[in-house]
């Protein structure tokens, strides 16, 4: 049989927000490859080989995953969000890149998902519904500086921002560093939210002004978005929806 | 009965990219809201009002939509793509501020899709697979030197630039000068991707180095990546793939 790769995006937690597309490439995988608690998602059946891989071993899964494509197994290379968002198609196609030439004749495709991010803006309301940035704050593969100047920039040109990966053991004091940075550049009044484990059961959602905000609001299942100078606050009795007006002049009223 | 309102995303086009989530919605609603072109992806049924409505008139049928919630209807309003990003969620939240104060006591949900510059990146292979921003290129609704001063930014920054409505009838010019910005601080061998009309029968995929893209390759339903500087190429023979490496210092080998 001629072998295939989807590198499929889970989205956040909940099926419900699984695409059929991905649904589909499940049913028909001889193979899924991934992170332990995302391959744990995928109910065992019979013909289907699971094999669950520990962090940090994302090019030693891509290679995997495309020597059995290359021997003909059709396999479905699991992350959670989206795959094209801090997660697993970069590595495979690094792994691509850097291997055998006849990799290249493998049929590979992206399946998208729904990212943390959008998961997140959308249980608070639309505070990414003007222009964005999606920023790693995770050093493991970029420099300490290349994240300070681009947050710099980043404030400057009044993104609102997204950040993927806040804090996580190995880095405690990165993320207190980010939020020190960010109130000299947007001040204390600017909303954040954290929002953790969306779509799951262990949902939580909070909107702080940036003042207030600390690096222990993170944790390694937190979405942190920042808004930009327009991002608003409505207070309602059921709870505040937290938007970007999608004019620069602010709110239509 | 108690009103609500989902803002539901339905992704670029293709059926098998459309949320269960947001199905079932569209399964309990009793009115449907929307540009008439995504309404029209909404099958008809017994005890379902479809509500089409031309372009640039978002805030009235935000209106509209809380309007038939307070009178207890189920609505839906529809996008494309992700409701948060660029599309009707915003619009909902700058209408429910500026409404009566009854109107915050609806319950509305934001319903996340899969957004435009996902989509296309997916199709491309990974693009966005590190840090980059999304731009509204439209001056509809902010000037053009706000534009400019956030590409500007965004490049030193060294985002990869996903840009939302690059090009209208109505501002033909504005592509080509965000074109020639770009070419003057990245250069003219940075990889960019046009993506027109991604998983719809339509769809047309084309890269080009920055140095030969033109303003014609993009239309209203175009969706363009420009890479960073880290954004590479993969010739092969059924196609390139276009990714951007997971790391800073660039792909592994």
């Amino acid at each position: 049989m001629s072998g295939w790769i989807a590198i499929a995006g889970l989205g956040p937690g909940d099926e419900a927000l699984v695409t059929p597309e991905v649904t589909t490439a499940l049913a028909g995988a001889s193979d899924v490859i991934g992170y332990i608690p995302y391959v744990a998602r995928v109910a065992p059946r019979e013909g289907l080989t699971l094999h669950p891989s520990d962090n940090r071993v994302e090019l030693d899964r891509a290679a995997h995953a495309l020597e059995l494509a290359a021997r003909g197994r059709h396999v479905v290379v699991v992350s959670s969000g989206d795959p094209g968002v801090f997660a697993m198609a970069a590595a495979v196609f690094e792994a691509l890149e850097a291997g055998p030439t006849n990799w290249r004749d493998i049929d590979i495709r992206v399946l998208p998902g729904i990212t943390a991010m959008l998961a997140a803006s959308a249980r608070a309301g639309a505070p990414l519904g003007h222009d964005f940035c999606a920023i790693n704050l995770s050093d493991n593969l970029k420099p300490w500086s290349l994240i300070e100047k681009r947050l710099r920039l980043a404030a400057e040109a009044d993104f609102a921002m997204a950040f993927y990966n806040p804090r996580s053991k190995a880095r405690p004091e990165g993320f207190a560093r980010v939020l020190d940075l960010l109130r000299g550049v947007c001040g204390d009044d600017r909303p954040v939210l954290f929002a953790r484990a969306v779509s799951t059961p262990e949902e939580q959602l909070r909107i702080v002004p940036l003042g207030q905000a600390t690096a222990d609001m993170a944790d390694m299942r937190t979405m942190v978005i920042v808004g930009s100078s327009l991002t608003r606050v409505i207070e309602r009795a059921i709870g505040p929806i937290l938007y970007t007006p999608r004019s620069a002049s602010g709110p239509a009223s």
